[in-house]
């Protein structure tokens, strides 16, 4: 009975998944905010991440315990933001990153319900000037009060939310967005860990 | 110079306020997650927080920097939920406990251009079942993935966001909410801050 009902939440979880959603995480450097940002992803659905190091060590990120969702996200490393959204750009990605510059536009303008990679940079830093320059837009979170930025994984969650909300009026997640074979094969992988 | 533009600042930011927002705060123990609440709430433009802290030690809340959020939201505190829901009954909101109940309905189903209090509970325990009990609604964040809870502060912005959302398309910060009088005031008050 235990097996069925991880079976059964595995499939529908995955049912859910959204390979046409992900994240491009550049040098985020805290562990907690990684953290917080792969639970925020698990929950909208998001299958896999990428991460591009270049600055920073690459944090270590604990998968074993199941009640994490450091375990149910896959995590792609690329050494360059160039090979990064050249590999996003080939499987049909906008790449949109988020930082502040007179281009930028406002998160709720944007259609998140096409295949869409957001890319946060460095908690300091913010994304580099490569990774917003190459980007096909720069999108900026509405904020109204004194003090003009968010937490990482704050910023991440709105960000990724909105993607949610859009996707869900639309239907986005009433169907699974894996085929048959790839579904089986995924839920196959996913009942080991 | 300085004290023109300052004064621009602090105008701009009021004439955003939304009094008809506001979050209750019971019992949430981790003073970062309270300072990340308050640094959202700012974002978002709410002027002032409710706490009740009845089974919890009110957290330490440092005030005094400029940078900081907790300098630029007001604080009421109550010394238990009856008191407080009496009060914002009064002033006329519509009070949303986040709990994931039978009666819960989605967070995006509601109409939160209407003066809205949202009530986050303790990071461990969540809401107490007098909070959820006597609100008018309780209200769940949808979550697709294999972890079912989402950090409260990051919670809390996903929510307030989706009243930030609502407010903006519906010109909520077009007009101060404030009246002349009372927004001369706040903005004397603040300028001595």
């Amino acid at each position: 009975m235990r097996s069925e009902r991880r079976t059964k939440k595995i499939r529908d979880v995955l049912e859910r998944r959204q390979p046409d959603l992900t994240l491009v995480m550049e040098n985020i450097h805290d562990p907690h905010n990684v953290s917080a940002m792969l639970r925020s992803a698990d929950a909208v659905g998001i299958h896999e991440v990428q991460l591009v190091y270049t600055t920073q060590k690459f944090p270590r990120i604990g998968s074993k315990s199941s009640s994490s969702a450091n375990k149910w996200i896959g995590r792609r490393k690329f050494s360059s933001i160039d090979e990064c959204y050249e590999t996003l750009r080939t499987e049909g990605f906008q790449i949109i990153a988020t930082k502040l510059d007179e281009s930028a536009r406002q998160l709720y303008e944007f259609d998140l319900t096409r295949p869409t990679a957001f890319v946060f940079g460095n908690e300091h830093a913010g994304v580099t000037e490569t990774a917003a320059d190459q980007a096909d837009a720069t999108v900026y979170i509405p904020m109204m009060g004194m003090i003009q930025s968010l937490n990482v994984s704050v910023a991440c969650a709105v960000t990724i939310y909105e993607a949610l909300r859009q996707r869900m009026h639309a239907g986005g997640y009433d169907a699974p967005k894996f085929d048959g074979n790839n579904l089986d094969e995924l839920i196959r992988e996913w009942l080991k860990k």
